[in-house]
């Protein structure tokens, strides 16, 4: 028998410029940029164009780019007459994969449209496509997507949920949670979307699979999994309680622990001060917190696990008032833009990603004739 | 810097128990039964059900697949009122993915539909759904997708593609055409379909995703490349200059050569000889035999490469009166099979398929503020 990683743990599976998760330095870099301070010193509009075009923008191309995608908010009237299709019942990851399919339908990759175009085409409009379908399905009314008032992704997407300017530290944590969420290197999704690109396929099918396989409660959907186990508890000792019934009956607690960080996600640190900031406004808040802080311990003291940036993030969103099902598809809206890059970036130097087996089914044997079966 | 293979060539990525790629041995095997005598001895449901259920079915059992199939054929009206939406311009297998998606929108894997019943309604529904959206998009006609006369996915299709019942010759050559496509181990699209599928997304994500990777030329899209280049040429001298004109340019030549296989594609000499059967019957079929021919000796002397399935499957297809652009959605409702096999192969012994990089990017530095970059 072969030896082999199991899940590809472990496996450089390829180059990339994008990214590193470098855990004992800097902690995580986007081009070469911590986190942390682009956190502090830069907004999502400005990380979505480092992404795409390996620098930060300066005043004028940030102003630009931001106008650029303000102009791609609305949506064409197929695909918001196929969203107007999908029923109120439908998961809204599913909701973005068809529209995102859908939109490659009618605006293809091509001689007048080139993948930088669509990368921008779907950040500026990934809010909007969840969000009409939101307000058709669960309010029955056909929203104006463009919301103009709004200059920023973050911006966009609270007054378009809510029909109303959000409050600025809404804005603001969404935003944080937008630069935290970008990119991450060779995870589930991106590594699908390079997958699906070596085969010299087009933009659209690259992000259309990526978001099929961020939806999955081992990736993307963690933070939905998250909110669910939060508000499953009153106070923090029935959280203490019930976590510690979880793990003697070896549930997964999901927003713990991480393939790649094995100490702490340093995304996690940054994400907490804004839910903590979020929750004090409210008796509600402040016993989330209280309740996801217990969790958090319980979990360092029974399994030497870390919260990873899935389980604060869940706060910040309820905080803002964005329903549970909701979460994954913001992740979506920020991950577009590391996916785009390493979209470009295996395109400009590919060969196809097509792994080998090892063979463990049944040795070869004749066929018998339909009536000798 | 790391060592590490490029596309992953040779890297086991996992066990299965679906397919071996035997290339001294027996050959391509589904589990465990030789592809040559499947074409001989089976059909395409006894295949498709081969893969799914890891036996063979007897007479009885075959016969409750094939009536199982063929109640699944209609689609649900919002997802005929969604293609409808999509213009004639659109890929064909944008039009699959999207299809595929929005099924999933309908009729989502849950409690009362499972793995299982899914693949059998994928199986026997997407010849209807490129169908359904291509007599729109073309003839304006909303179409019967149904077809009660033709119990067999080949039937199927050749009679809802032409408005009547097609020659047993053709229909036999499809079917074989389905087998040879069934399945193969850890290509792109079915590796794909388990890296989504490791994240415990759902069903129709993995083939929606899969679909996406299907449909580059490196992949899937090779038919119809294949295709375009025996057209290129009136006759086999024409196409002994321009092949050995296309490679002093270092042109791809698509359809030969394969990642794989070193030596031969076994499943492109049973396709070969049904090319030729079915070229036999026209002057136009002969014309087009005598080229691919041609160039099948010209890549051997000149390059020592051997056609693989894409080739002549692309003159089967043609002497069916398939449009080109279909070629890839065909490929599709065959492999869907082996997608689902491996989906449900993943599932039963799941770890995130989640590699790693090797970081070639800009070395870690300070982000500047906004009115210093």
């Amino acid at each position: 028998m072969a030896e082999f990683s199991k899940g590809l743990a472990g496996i450089v599976a390829g180059q990339t410029s994008v990214a590193i998760i470098d855990e004992e330095g800097g902690g995580l870099q986007y081009r070469g940029y911590p986190l942390n301070q682009l956190t502090e010193k830069a907004t999502f509009e400005d990380v979505a164009y480092l992404l795409l075009h390996g620098e930060l923008p300066n005043a004028a191309e940030l102003k630009a780019y931001r106008a650029s995608l303000k102009a791609k908010r609305d949506l064409p009237s197929a695909l918001k007459e196929a969203l107007e299709r999908i029923p109120a019942s439908a998961h809204p990851m599913d909701v973005m994969r068809t529209g995102c399919s859908m939109l490659g339908c009618l605006e293809p990759e091509g001689a007048d449209r080139d993948q930088g175009a669509i990368a921008d085409r779907l950040v500026g409009c990934f809010g909007s496509m969840i969000l009409y379908w939101h307000h058709v399905a669960v309010g029955g009314t056909k929203a104006d997507v463009t919301v103009d008032s709004e200059d920023t992704l973050a911006g966009h997407f609270l007054h378009l949920l809510h029909g109303e300017a959000p409050l600025d530290e809404h804005r603001k944590a969404l935003d944080i949670s937008f630069i935290l969420y970008a990119e991450h290197e060779f995870n589930a999704s991106t590594f699908t979307a390079r997958t699906i690109t070596s085969t010299l396929s087009d933009f659209y099918s690259a992000v259309t699979g990526a978001i099929g396989a961020l939806r999955g409660p081992l990736h993307g959907g963690a933070n939905e999994a998250a909110m669910a186990l939060i508000e499953r508890f009153g106070t923090a000792d029935e959280a203490e309680k019930g976590i510690l019934e979880s793990l003697k009956k070896k549930d997964k607690i999901m927003g713990f622990g991480h393939r790649v960080y094995k100490v702490r996600d340093p995304r996690s640190d940054i994400i907490k001060v804004w839910a903590e900031k979020l929750a004090s406004g409210s008796d509600e808040g402040k016993r989330q917190f209280e309740v996801a802080e217990r969790i958090e311990q319980v979990m360092r003291r029974e399994k030497d696990l870390f919260p990873n940036l899935d389980f604060y993030s869940a706060i910040v969103y309820n905080r803002c008032g964005i329903p549970t099902p909701l979460f994954t598809p913001l992740f979506v809206m920020s991950r577009v833009t590391g996916w785009a890059a390493h979209i470009m970036e295996q395109r400009a130097d590919n060969r196809i990603i097509r792994p080998t087996s090892e063979y463990a089914g049944p040795a070869v044997r004749d066929v018998p004739a339909l009536d000798q079966r």
